[in-house]
């Protein structure tokens, strides 16, 4: 069933709502008490457009929780598993969020945006709230806001095109996961080879209303040519892609470890943060369940909560988001599943939704 | 323009939605991560409806945070401006959530469920955090989690009547903001007469899903010959009502005095809550803005965003709330307006949205 989405103020427009809705945005979520479009032309053709063209996504729900100060550093490290020690200011750190038990509170991208100031740029929990605890908690010298930053992607395989035609060659030398600030019409954007989607592309940290729909307007009217359209994060596309999504397939009562995040969880012994000591406990043993891929032998799937998954009748784990893939063809999940039902090599039957599913369990990102 | 809600699991769905789905749910927004209906048939049919009979509201994102152990107390009142050393275990008390600069992040209902477990009743922000933060930075020995807890509103004149046939005439004893264990069907509910409407009746916390969804389908089956019906917190109904919404009315920038909630803010030299002592200042300062209500002499309004509010082309504050009221047949909004510009008695010109509207200024509640 279909409803619609109520407004308000506490769902927060963005600078980029009015041009979307001229655009015709056809489903909205809620993202950090913030409107986040869902679908424009449906799921399955917005997918399409993505893999081939570029697209302009307002991902301004990605909020910045900066952290300012003679400790700013001190704090930002003691809420990450990732060691940040060496952190460089112009790259993006993805670094999970945990609290003293090891369990993931967010997973954000960090960015050291000069000596003594931090952007978290957060996926959705008020993460603002938690650093703020801390802070007062531990009577740290810092300040903690959230600036009007409201991030614009600019995604898909012809980005790279658009982006120079914008900025300049100088654009696509920027590394992946790397930032830098550049230049329009007089105001210096500062940009990241990043994105949601596994397409190729850019995410420009919008600070400035005005400049930024005069640059996106300036992106839509250079792309006509590449069928440049508005867009959004995508579901069939980042679960194709493996791109865990914080709410969906992670939530407050898993650990890194179990989210398969061990390459972001460091052990290092110079390095303090909160819950080191039960992960490195967790590490030793061995996670219990952990997230996987599964291949669904159906050819419709639409989930709007967690499935208990049952195998031969035991509860072995729940499904937490899928799709049908395109280029699968067949339905792809991300699942959270006990670790003594992983390594079968032959197809199960997994009981989901009571529905007996032929079903191959693999690892994300799924491969052919 | 109207667009759909997307669903998924990080939007989490209630034990009732599928209830209200099969009812015919017209709108959601996004409250607490989890859906919140915002319609069903109209505001206005909704709003006449719930004035004049009885609905039944799923409020489940009304999330609590149970804070348990030897320093639960300690917790819940440094996060809170009320006092709450005298807390009587069957009171729900509404007290503002403060941080260290005496800015308001919450406006929950707070209850001590037990000698030394209380719950906070949050509205959308994630409290949670906050709590954690707070406990860690201090090394307090508490718990912190989120219950399975699903408040299920019954609300309207009506919602007395209907309680009665369920639980018995002791729930007409129940006075306003107490809060009591009922029994129904072998299984004891936490039951407040509370809501977030000025129409009378009751929140039950539903701490089983199965014995919650039994309770509902017996409302609503011995409700019908009082036109019971699913329902939500209706827009105009609390606007005429006085009722502030958090993220609507009152934000992360704003201080309880500022929001004219002077009565939760102590100043009892015996309690120790974080923003005390710049609270303290600005009561003897006096606020410079505060909340207060405007009738506004036109016939629409409809608000996505807060709108900037200007007197004879000085900006004094901003519109955050508003809607069309049948009670008082002119619209009415909440806004945020420099006390420089208060005390006029005579109606005001003010340009709203590039419009000069005939307003009054007044207090909230409205009266006639």
């Amino acid at each position: 069933m279909s409803s619609y989405i109520a407004k308000s103020t506490r769902v927060r427009s963005t600078p980029f709502t009015n041009r979307i809705e001229e655009y015709g945005v056809q489903s909205y979520t809620v993202y950090n008490h913030m409107l986040l479009p869902a679908s424009f032309k449906g799921l399955e053709e917005d997918y399409y457009h993505l893999k081939k063209n570029v697209q302009l996504w307002d991902v301004s729900v990605e909020r910045q929780v900066q952290i300012k100060g003679p400790d700013a550093s001190l704090l930002t490290q003691l809420m990450t598993c990732r060691d940040l020690s060496q952190a460089k200011d112009h790259v993006c750190y993805y670094a999970p969020i945990t609290d003293d038990q090891g369990k993931i509170l967010n997973d954000p991208l960090i960015m050291k945006v000069s000596s003594d100031t931090w952007w978290i740029s957060i996926s959705d929990t008020d993460v603002i709230l938690y650093a703020k605890g801390l802070a007062i908690g531990q009577n740290l010298d810092v300040e903690i806001t959230e600036p009007n930053v409201n991030p614009l992607a600019v995604q898909g395989p012809k980005s790279f095109e658009l982006m120079k035609r914008i900025f300049g060659e100088e654009i696509l030398n920027l590394k992946f996961f790397h930032f830098k600030k550049f230049n329009f019409e007089d105001h210096n954007f500062l940009i990241a080879r990043s994105g949601w989607s596994k397409q190729g592309g850019f995410e420009i940290y919008v600070d400035d209303d005005q400049k930024g729909l005069e640059l996106y307007d300036a992106l839509y009217a250079k792309g006509k040519d590449l069928d440049v359209r508005p867009g959004c994060p995508n579901l069939i596309e980042r679960i194709e892609g493996g791109l865990l999504s914080y709410g969906n397939d992670m939530n407050m009562n898993d650990t890194p470890l179990e989210c398969g995040l061990d390459s972001f969880v460091s052990f290092n012994d110079e390095i303090n943060y909160l819950g080191k000591s039960v992960l490195q406990k967790q590490k030793e043993k061995g996670v219990t369940r952990s997230l996987v891929g599964l291949k669904l032998q159906i050819n419709e799937i639409s989930l709007t909560k967690t499935l208990p998954v049952f195998y031969k009748g035991e509860l072995i784990g729940d499904l937490r988001s899928a799709c049908y893939s395109p280029q699968f063809q067949c339905c792809l999940g991300i699942a959270m599943i006990n670790v003594s039902h992983h390594n079968f090599t032959e197809p199960l039957n997994l009981n989901i939704n009571e529905q007996e599913i032929t079903t191959e369990i693999t690892s994300i990102p799924f491969t052919k």
